[in-house]
């Protein structure tokens, strides 16, 4: 079992926050400009990046408190098997987002790629909320050269 | 067993890279501003933010290939046990720095709050070896509002 777990504070209210986790036009605005699909329980989100990208079914739903999703379909082949969960949690100060990319057959050097570029994608969650300017691909934070 | 695990890859020579990884100077640039003792195996190295911070004992060294250092002293409580390596790897096109931050005991809040600061640490050393700019601490990237 291996997990991806990150954490940030967001100065936001938890609906607005819950709408970028929850809605097609939320979540274009911090993970990737080319989102479909985002819904109730049950909804199949088609994430695109360049035409190729993850599809993920929604499994939970707990208005401002938490999203999880599983993944679905064959792309990319080492997110087979995996969940991703967004808890929010309100300490009164800050929202934060308690962020966990579960059930990793391996870790591998994909996986530590997608570690980091997790805290990319976060970090972009933060700014939408705080500031209405995230930064989804294609104009996403590069953390390499390939 | 919990470990941290990131990966960059980095436009610039090993050794530059290596001279960030293994001396004050160069640690300055992208962790924080207050570091000494950088030197040869079983050098201690004094991390400080704000007056407080980790010792890491340096216990391995291979110039421009690998990195490792062992926690030493008893701050932060969680990282005592920990260690922490980089490995460069050359694709011939970029410089792959694979980070680890090994043994953690348990996979809590603060270790999800560390992994989302290992990754802005990690593009500050990037920063730092390809233009010459990191944002080391107290100009590091914030995730939250603590």
């Amino acid at each position: 079992m291996n997990d991806i777990q990150h954490r940030v504070g967001i100065k936001s209210s938890a609906d607005n926050i819950y709408q970028l986790l929850t809605t097609d036009s939320g979540l274009t605005q911090w993970w990737t400009n080319d989102v479909s699909g985002a819904g109730e329980i049950n909804a199949l989100i088609k994430f695109r990046f360049n035409g190729g990208g993850p599809d993920f079914t929604v499994v939970e739903l707990l208005p401002n408190k938490r999203v999880g999703w599983q993944h679905s379909g064959s792309v990319p082949e080492a997110w087979i098997g995996t969940s991703i969960v967004f808890e929010l949690v309100d300490d009164g100060e800050q929202i934060f987002v308690n962020f966990t990319h579960a059930n990793w057959t391996e870790a591998t050097d994909f996986m530590a790629h997608c570690n980091t570029k997790w805290a990319v994608f976060l970090l972009s969650l933060k700014d939408a909320a705080e500031t209405g300017k995230g930064a989804p691909f294609p104009n996403d934070t590069q953390i390499d050269h390939s």
